[in-house]
């Protein structure tokens, strides 16, 4: 059982003596690091680090470490968040009638393989409350039309709300969000929404892609893992994974061996974002993997 | 060293009965088939088909079988194309400036894996000249502008005719080949024109792929190997390959990992197609490998 | 909704006009093919050949067919196996107390990926009871000692036979199968066992492959499907998955990445098995996909 | 064009306050961080560090830098390797008759991919004469029988101390080294060699690989790359490919496959070590890539 660990992510303007300062301030306090990866976007001047250490034996009280590491970067002229590996985000997964992500996240959450909890699954349809109660989770239909969508939204975010949540998982959710929904949601810090779509972006942008793909004759397709911004299939991407497909696939094998795709590349994403290995810098992630 | 083979494809409506009277012809005649390979697209209501067979021993002498194969193929209602695998077409190889692909096929034919002659290498740049004649292949230069292009493709389809090219393989020439080339060159029968682009199309289309992937911040890249057609990156796609990129590759390495898969399906598709394991229809490929 | 299609697997010694004949006896029936892939193993003398063709418009009525089949394939001088694509055949699943490859199976069969039904899974623990009996399953618990093992696989012969088991699947179920087990369960003809082994064959072989991987910092690990034969671990492969680790990698790290390179193995490889795709021979498998 | 740098790689004993030692002796000197990576092995208690930073605007004049570094590492109670990227190692390179590795390798170089010279060839027999000198560089033919390895052995020696030669690379050598020869050679310090074996070790070790994968019916070839050892086949993993194979693949198809997944294991492995991004530890390697 690994020990509990702070993890602090920071992005500054690039300049030297960044990573002395940052692990130096760790020492100073008696932290040991266990893992510390930087990088520095050249053309942007920027620099990003993840760096991790060991909370047995650092100085600080743990209350006191998330604002000295943030005033920290501050002091670096960045932004810096900090988290503990031993506190478990609260995720809700939106999903439609596909059961395929939803059934691999909440058996990798229950296998520990995904350190997050998961109070609340949403939906449009009512197919799935069965298989998330099953995993304890509260499952909420929201249905929605064009008509309804603000209103199925503000519940959307009151239910969001209720139940503390500061991840939303797009597992196969096939509804567009709205910019007040991400706003409203995304707006206060930390909270993000992860989305899966159905190809290898940005081939295949919006709908039926795997019915494009079939036409065109690709050779094989793939899944994308990726924040969702306003901009539709255009937020920064995690996770990228593909299969190859034959000319003896018709478009039902596509989406069978695309499931495989998609599950992967999300809960390889969700992972990557929970141990907090992504950052996100202008439209991009760097993950420290 | 395997026995010479022919090789029959045949495309035409599906109906019952056409496996057996395919290879009832064969057998009728004494052949021993090697590799039978059959798809049928239910859509489309086309059946295809390539067989393949040893020449030892069968009955017909070798210049009555490409009749033979192909009023077989008109009975069906279909097209047939008749091939020996002990005659190596000839090919043409357009380059720009980059060498990699050039050495890798220059270097694979001279290894035996893709078999064909090159008697002729063709660039707008003088820079390859050398490394062509290492390998044996006369090198024309034949520069081009957007004013002398109708000029420049003159000399190369007399270039074509000169050396009996029946393929030409364009290893990263980056120009576009207008459409009465296209047509100039291919419209007699079986001549075809393959290109590596590099990307993962229908991803980033047209120019500067690798620059607008870096962009993007996808986390693999791809190459793609395909027929070319009037419709400029829509041609039927031969075969993809991908590699994985992080945000610690700059543009450069993009290019320079992108080589490798360039490399590799560009030669994997010109093997098929020589081979004869490719066959096209509605605009994609039946790949039988 | 595909059609329901029959499934003839031949082998026997390779010679001309075999393609032929086989195809020419569907014809004659009224048979259109769907999908026919032959493969001649020329060191070995041996033809195999996999033809599918629709039910719909056969000539012969169904309990005619196999009879006439088996018969056609003797008359070759060979054995054949007809199969229909509607008959689910009926699984075992033998597992221990690891459940990521039960959930995998059970989840791909009740979303048709899988065509067989299981009425049974057998383990040496209890805790997987409900998950089982989620799906529909009867669980039976065998425990199992050195000391009881022959009483212990009797029983097991006995649950199979009383569920009309003709596909034993060993999702990790961390046993090894006595010859005895094997002979009884085997012997009779069809029935088969296939097992998912944690290494990529023939590395690693027998216990604690994860171990000794990271023992040797090896750069990839893998799984491996394949046929269960009294030999340990030397059974014809089906299908084989690796995945990249690197030095950052502990054991468990390797374990859980593991596990997805055994879910997508086993599971590719009882598809294959299921749709009649692999054949038997000389301790190899030909796969036609 | 990047400009120059110093990298830095330590092996010490684990404890707190490591990164920002190291760090913090880079800063003190001006030095501007261009990537850190470190990595602790909890079990063995060891912590390795790389570290890159450029030079210009470095506070130390070049000649001092060493000495500095690896009194640091030596006050930390383990051992320091200094290099600067723009010093291209010496490298020779060790063929037999086969020459994909040896094209592969020295194209990468002159495209500027391997930053290294290669100012010697040296093979048991002539084939490969040619091509090497066509590159530029000497080649020397050393024959070898059994008995006369000692004399052979101890002419390569003298071979490399002429050209100065710092790196071995065997591209398909076929021949082993003996533990004098290794001893002589990679005793002084920084010397070492790497090997491209043709199986996915630790599968098919010794000869004839791809015979045996055959032979077993594997659904997977690989390569792997490693430092040499005393202890054949043994040595620490840097990098490792596989490629797909069927039952249609002939020892032939093995053997061409084997060569691309060799190709590529062998340049990623030679260009990782070429950049410092490999340190080895108690047998294995951390890729810090």
């Amino acid at each position: 059982m690994p020990s509990s660990t702070a993890i602090l992510q920071v992005i500054c303007p690039d300049r030297p003596a960044l990573v002395s300062e940052l692990s130096g301030w760790v020492a100073a306090n008696g932290g040991n690091i266990r893992h510390a990866d930087h990088h520095t976007d050249l053309g942007a001047g920027l620099f990003l680090s993840r760096i991790e250490w060991a909370l047995e034996g650092f100085g600080l009280p743990r209350e006191a470490i998330e604002p000295a590491a943030t005033a920290l970067a501050a002091r670096l002229g960045g932004e810096g968040q900090l988290h503990f590996s031993d506190v478990l985000p609260r995720a809700a997964i939106f999903v439609s009638r596909q059961d395929h992500c939803l059934v691999d996240l909440l058996w990798r959450v229950r296998a520990g393989e995904l350190p997050m909890q998961v109070p609340l699954v949403v939906s449009n349809h009512p197919d799935l409350q069965d298989l998330a109660e099953g995993f304890g989770a509260s499952f909420v239909q929201v249905p929605l039309t064009a008509a309804t969508k603000p209103e199925a939204e503000a519940q959307q975010l009151e239910l969001l709300r209720e139940h503390g949540i500061e991840l939303v998982v797009l597992a196969k959710y096939m509804q567009v969000l709205s910019a007040e929904f991400l706003a409203a949601f995304q707006g206060g810090g930390g909270a993000q929404v992860i989305n899966i779509h159905h190809s290898f972006l940005p081939a295949f942008q919006g709908a039926q892609p795997y019915h494009r793909a079939w036409e065109r004759g690709v050779k094989l397709i793939g899944a994308t893992a990726h924040y969702v911004t306003e901009d539709l299939d255009a937020g920064p991407i995690i996770e990228q994974a593909t299969v190859h497909v034959s000319h003896r696939d018709e478009v039902e094998d596509l989406i069978r061996k695309g499931r495989d795709t998609e599950r992967l590349a999300l809960s390889r994403a969700v992972r990557l974002h929970l141990r907090r290995q992504v950052m996100v810098y202008r439209g991009r992630t760097a993950v420290f993997d």
